[in-house]
């Protein structure tokens, strides 16, 4: 985080970061009228109003006013910010948009603005940039620092590896807290955020960690050993993203130590590289309970295109399987096309249960709140739900459809049918999920294609099929 | 957190929190074999396995064993561990579980157990008991806790006074880093958990901010004006927990300052307690664009059958407007069976291009990135993807249908039908959402069922309203 001296803090009700109030509203969002005066005064070639608005901005209200002009601004726009489009505020670029300004950048220019980052946002960077450009700006890096990110682009995308700092503060476990104190009082690099000290065997395996307010509050000849805490959660260097950030949520960490195979201290993860990954990983759920896998309004249109597309294919397969369905019963339909009207109905809402089910049930599994030891209570309460739903609705369509069509034989079929399919809708948003995360699959992913498939062919099913067989059909 | 020192820092491959590897899987979930152990254990009336099963796991696992155990088995299992189900365990756990387990108890037990809590931790406990409970726990307590309590009960639900400790460490601006430490270093009921320290005004109003790693850092003699960052994001205390968890992650926010209407500092909020936040608020979307309200699978029965059967009225209702629709082509279904056979493609395949468009929308809305500047760039890129989808769908079904039903004029209306369905379902995505946001509603709210009614009614008025003008229905 920069530090920067433009502003002092504000006193007023409404007390914002370091803007001035009439940049940000009240949900630390920019104001439009403050992106227009910046952008209008770049257009007119006037950086220096532009410089002197922006200044006084966050690195991540930066990051966001660039996001925030059209695409064919931008470049312009970086141009006018000279200087102020640093590190940080590329660290806190949308990946979409940073790609894009960094495609017009020369190696060199990538290199030096990766040398000033920490090794995970410069990871971040480089391991989006294609091969040959990532070797060019590679080779225009310092050789440690060129080290330290080709280390971490061995590790697996999206593990803790990649996300890990390796600035951080080890000392011996003979220590005393006097000598940790002048040992971060000497001059040199040290890392500059941190909130805890590992302390580490002579193998440099972590054997316990210091909270700094620990530090400070114990005399000075305290062995760092007294006031260590030994539990301690270590992160694998090659563990997955998403659980290093159920692991950071659960059990409420602020930082933590990542160790290699042989268990020594490579490298440690804070909780602000791990806040948006939860919230990434939470979102993730509803964009591909929905059909979509990347889901950022950044992405380009092409990409879009084609990652959603596979999904409205796979539901066209299966709405293809439902219309398979329907046109066994081609022949009642043109006997009773009010069977028709009304089919779509025991389908929708159908489809609409098994979705609730769904959401409710990947997102248990998501947060580990569901596992083996309670699945087939979830499975119980689910069905208790379905069965209450159902009886609900099925009374009031069956009421409906008596009352308007006045046929009480249609309005029983239709309420059999509803109840019928709200029940296998409940069952199968809690079925599928689960049997795809035994398998090993993502629940998230196909679920939904799958009950949707089930509760359409179903709610045709029973409801053209109990119509014909009970003879409504005449 | 609790100091536990029963177990020491393990060393194997899978390093995993305090508890030995047999208890939790590598994603940090108990094991189901674990869980019967310890039941079986309290079943068999042996506690004292139990309690040595239970004793190295950190707190929340207590709390997920909790949650594990089926609802008749809760009570057993809590006796058998008492006083390992403290304070922390139940700050832990899920709020439905506990409010169950808090029901059992004597008001003088739950007054003991808030006692020992965090004030943000007490107010969450407090705020779901029945109101004369309520009163009766706070009878119960002693006064300092009861006094701090009862003023966080007085800020709204979901606000940031709520969500504060009181407890935390401010220091007079003119204080130098030795005065600091010697505070710190003296005997006293002070903060456990901090990350941060405040200076403050003579007027008690926050101006800077201490990271403890500069604190430690500094030579004793440096006044703290020097090193405090006067930077700073303030936390307005009516301000909504959504808010703040976003404001925590836009910034990168380990602690921040809680302030009253007069900019005094009344609290703080540290990361910990905003990460489950985060979660929450990003799931919720998901939840509520499903038509799911709480979606917990602890949530009693009976409430979940409530909150869903309200949604699922609710498309009860709009699957009758496209009933209707579907109505006034009665007679060319009559006439056509194979119109109502197809029908649903249309409607089905232009719902879930709906769908994409609206997760996608909700999310960027949530999340900031979509605001007044780029609104009507994120329409115009929500038609240029729906154009594409709406023309490659079009073309599959189109050929399909004439091949399959060797009707070309057939396959022609569909094609039309599906590509006017998919834009207009890409228009409702993203327009339904931001008209809601602009008016002030929660835009995962309601919208999935207006856009799911438009893109139904749409499919089946374009779908019959062609086939029948076009004279394909002869």
């Amino acid at each position: 985080m920069s530090e920067s001296e433009h502003v002092s803090a504000p006193h007023e009700e409404e007390a914002l970061g370091s803007a001035p109030a009439s940049a940000i509203d009240e949900e630390d969002r920019l104001r439009p009228e403050f992106v227009d005066r910046v952008l209008d005064a770049v257009e007119a070639g006037d950086d220096a109003t532009a410089r002197e608005l922006v200044e006084p901005l966050h690195p991540a209200d930066v990051a966001d006013l660039i996001e925030l002009a059209a695409r064919d601004e931008r470049e312009g726009l970086v141009k006018a910010l000279a200087g102020i489009v640093d590190a940080d505020v590329l660290a806190e670029m949308n990946e979409y948009v940073r790609e894009d300004l960094l495609d017009a950048l020369e190696p060199q220019q990538v290199a030096d603005i990766a040398g000033q980052m920490e090794t995970d946002d410069a990871v971040a960077i480089l391991e989006d940039l294609e091969e040959d450009e990532q070797r060019a700006v590679l080779r225009a890096m310092e050789p440690d620092d060129r080290a330290a990110i080709e280390e971490a682009l061995t590790y697996p995308e999206d593990s803790a590896g990649r996300l890990m700092q390796r600035d951080l503060i080890a000392v011996p476990e003979h220590w005393n807290v006097g000598q940790v104190i002048d040992y971060l009082r000497s001059p040199g690099e040290l890392a500059d955020d941190f909130w805890e000290v590992f302390v580490v065997s002579p193998a440099h395996r972590p054997v316990g960690t210091c909270k700094l307010s620990s530090i400070l509050r114990a005399p000075r000849k305290t062995p760092v050993a007294d006031i260590m805490q030994r539990e301690q959660t270590l992160i694998p260097v090659e563990m997955d993203q998403e659980d290093v950030a159920l692991r950071f949520q659960k059990y409420a960490l602020v930082s933590a130590a990542v160790v290699d195979d042989n268990g020594r201290l490579v490298g440690m993860i804070t909780v602000d590289d791990v806040v948006h990954i939860i919230q990434e990983e939470a979102s993730e759920d509803a964009l591909l309970l929905s059909g979509v896998d990347e889901g950022d309004i950044n992405e380009p249109v092409g990409e879009s295109y084609r990652s959603r597309v596979r999904w409205l294919i796979a539901n066209l397969l299966t709405a293809l399987v439902a219309a398979f369905v329907i046109r066994q019963f081609e022949h009642s339909i043109e006997r009773l096309a009010i069977l028709a009207v009304l089919m779509p109905i025991v389908a929708g809402v159908g489809g609409n249960a098994g979705t609730q089910t769904l959401a409710v049930t990947v997102r248990a599994i998501a947060t580990n709140q569901l596992t083996g030891s309670n699945r087939w209570r979830a499975v119980g309460r689910e069905i208790r739900v379905a069965i209450l739903n159902g009886l609900t609705i099925a009374v009031l369509i069956g009421i409906g459809v008596t009352l308007v069509l006045g046929s009480p034989s249609l309005g029983g079929v239709i309420a059999a049918a509803m109840l019928i399919n709200i029940i296998v809708a409940g069952l199968a948003g809690v079925m599928v999920p689960l049997a795809l995360e035994r398998a090993g699959a993502d629940p998230a992913v196909a679920s939904s294609v799958f009950v949707t498939m089930v509760t359409d062919s179903m709610g045709f099913l029973a409801f053209l099929g109990l119509a014909t067989a009970s003879g409504v059909v005449r």
